[in-house]
């Protein structure tokens, strides 16, 4: 019928008895007439092993080649295993690592970029009837070198293969049975969607959706591969990724989601002339942190406040970096904050209805819930509230915008 | 100074602290002036936790393409965590799985065997100052499938590695100070021995001795590279083993050594005519069982008896088949004997001494040791005798012969 590649993580593959119910999985899909390819990641708790004796050996930033040589063996260990359970069923199976499949990327250790697939090689095993195993996560650069993708880059290299071999399908097998409204343990009545379009979906994946990685979505989209986000417990459909021509029914609102990972900085009372945002801003990206919002406003005084968002990781550092800069620059006082979330609602029908900010500002404003910072896209409303509201706010968004849609007041545009 | 490979087994990388004890004498004998290339198996207990898992996944005989694949990780791990420990003391290395370095291997998977290595790689690194850090055990074949050349191959590898470098020694480390004239956990008197020919490694390792594999001894032999077998735990010289014109002290015996790993089967009463020994040693053969000693003397009935040894594991089926053979040939009786070991002196001397042999008999006769089996070579003499009177005739053989070796009355001849 098609050819299909289905992907598989570390908890998908955990154990023995889970990689065996992979295989019959694949299997099943062979027998029903597809041609299968299939893509794992390392059984779960295996990268971190890894990690932790990277460390023990090579310190706390181990040299990056060695590093990816190592990491790559837990990739390895998958698809041989989950060939021979194919194969222990009857079917016929090759494992394939980085190298075997030619998986070329550039030199960029631990974080590398893909530059080509040799298709042929997997084609040739599909043509003989036999299951490609593949690992995800791995390459190598043209001198031989083992690359790694960085941490979640299975999904990329699935979506990479699925559009090298010219796919029908790159299936997403995860531990969730597809993509929510919201957050389920959040929100109880969040309902899985059955389609969703990429441009959704990368807003979804960017703003704390953790169900895809972001990048294998962008890929997914530039080479235009259908993904199947599914459940690898159960046999029922999933979620759905597609072109937006391919999205029937255009939710204002597909999904509510939010993200407690940032901290906000304010620096307050800078002179406002030309060049004021770069120094700060260019000073922050120079050492490495990556700002998200960004927010400047006039005060009375003629003094502008800028106010942005850096990874809560990078909070402290990045807070005494503004503090210098800020001296420099004359501004009257540098402020952040942690307790904040980043709550956001994402809808492609945003596009061809007005009115769905003022609403989200409606709702949170009648929980007494007070907006510190607003961004906007066409197909996405973000807003910075305080930390505890995360629940409150992402359910009666979800309650006004997903639960009661239909007849939420909305005005088409 | 010169360029040395250096081999390190699974116990000398056996965990974090003992793999930095390893980069430490690496980078020492570099430091001395050396290139150095070093040879690594998997960490002790990580190829048995692999075998494990293909057992679960793969049966008893698990795939043998994808077991290679398998447990070839466990080497990839150790040359990326001794690469990263080198570096992190100031040296330069670099990790070389088989496919990185070209060890080139036909396809036999789980017992291949080597065609070539490409050497420029790893002689560029070693030109460029760095250290190559080298997986053991494993290779490729010509179309990029992994292939392992069997259990402790790692040896062979290295001696292949040294080979293929024009090295000026392969250095074996170990758990051990080297050769000795025999196992000291049974003779406290054994001695190490500085120097042995390649001819009585050969027969030492084939007879018992387990400090170095049969395999990579043949392949040091045929390349005449020089082994040195010393300990990972110090810094002493160990056993050089060379050319034979390169041992200035040829000893009589050089060493005493013993295997309890035979049974012993008797077929009695044959009919003494040509082909009867070719019938039953072809069906054994072609059942897979590798005979090593075998006795064929006439009955005083003019009928033949043909006694013959096999590996202890095969013992009940080759029996079994033994069995049913000389019921054809119309053989009298089969019996079989799970309780004896054998027992083996080894020296270059003995080619310019003649009564070795007869002296080992009335050593053992002294002591009452009933000699069941004998078999000769140029440079040995092995016994089957009871099983229970192994620790008195090794150390019976050792005193008469290495203790007391000058003393000893052998003509010379």
């Amino acid at each position: 019928m098609g050819l299909i590649v289905q992907k598989y993580g570390g908890t998908s593959v955990g154990n023995a008895e889970r990689i065996r119910a992979v295989a019959e999985r694949v299997v099943a899909t062979q027998r029903a007439g597809n041609k299968v390819a299939v893509v794992v990641s390392a059984m779960s708790g295996e990268t971190n092993k890894l990690v932790e004796l990277a460390r023990e050996l090579g310190g706390e930033t181990p040299p990056p080649r060695e590093y990816d040589a190592l990491v790559s063996t837990g990739e390895q260990k998958t698809i041989a295993l989950l060939s021979m359970a194919i194969q222990g069923m009857g079917a016929k199976a090759s494992s394939f690592n980085g190298a075997q499949m030619g998986f070329l990327t550039d030199k960029a250790h631990t974080k590398a970029r893909i530059k080509s697939i040799d298709a042929d090689r997997i084609h040739k095993t599909l043509d003989d009837g036999a299951i490609a195993v593949i690992a995800g996560f791995q390459g190598v650069d043209d001198e031989g070198n083992i690359t790694t993708l960085g941490r979640g880059g299975s999904d990329t290299s699935a979506v990479a293969v699925a559009a090298a071999l010219k796919a029908d399908v790159c299936e997403i097998y995860t531990d969730v049975a597809g993509v929510f409204t919201a957050d389920p343990n959040m929100v109880p009545s969040a309902k899985k969607l059955s389609r969703i379009s990429f441009e959704e979906m990368l807003e979804l994946a960017s703003l704390g959706a953790k169900v895809l990685q972001l990048r294998s979505v962008k890929f997914a989209m530039k080479y235009g591969i259908p993904l199947h986000v599914r459940s690898s417990f159960s046999d029922e459909e999933g979620t759905w990724v597609t072109r937006e021509e391919d999205v029937m029914e255009k939710l204002v609102v597909s999904g509510v989601t939010y993200n407690r990972n940032e901290a906000k900085i304010r620096v307050r009372g800078v002179e406002d002339h030309p060049g004021v945002a770069a120094t700060l801003f260019t000073a922050l990206s120079e050492a490495g942190f990556v700002v998200d919002m960004i927010v400047q406003n006039m005060g009375l005084d003629g003094a502008t406040d800028i106010t942005f968002t850096v990874p809560r990781d990078d909070y402290e550092e990045a807070l005494k970096l503004s503090k210098s800069v800020s001296s420099k620059m004359g501004a009257k006082a540098v402020e952040g904050d942690e307790s904040i979330t980043k709550v956001s609602i994402v809808g492609l029908g945003m596009k061809d209805h007005a009115g769905v900010a003022s609403r989200m500002f409606e709702v949170l404003a009648a929980d007494g819930i007070n907006i510190q910072m607003i961004t906007t896209s066409e197909i996405k409303v973000s807003v910075v509230i305080g930390e505890k509201y995360t629940e409150l706010a992402v359910r009666s968004l979800h309650a006004a915008f997903v639960d009661d849609g239909a007849e939420a007041p909305v005005a088409e545009s």
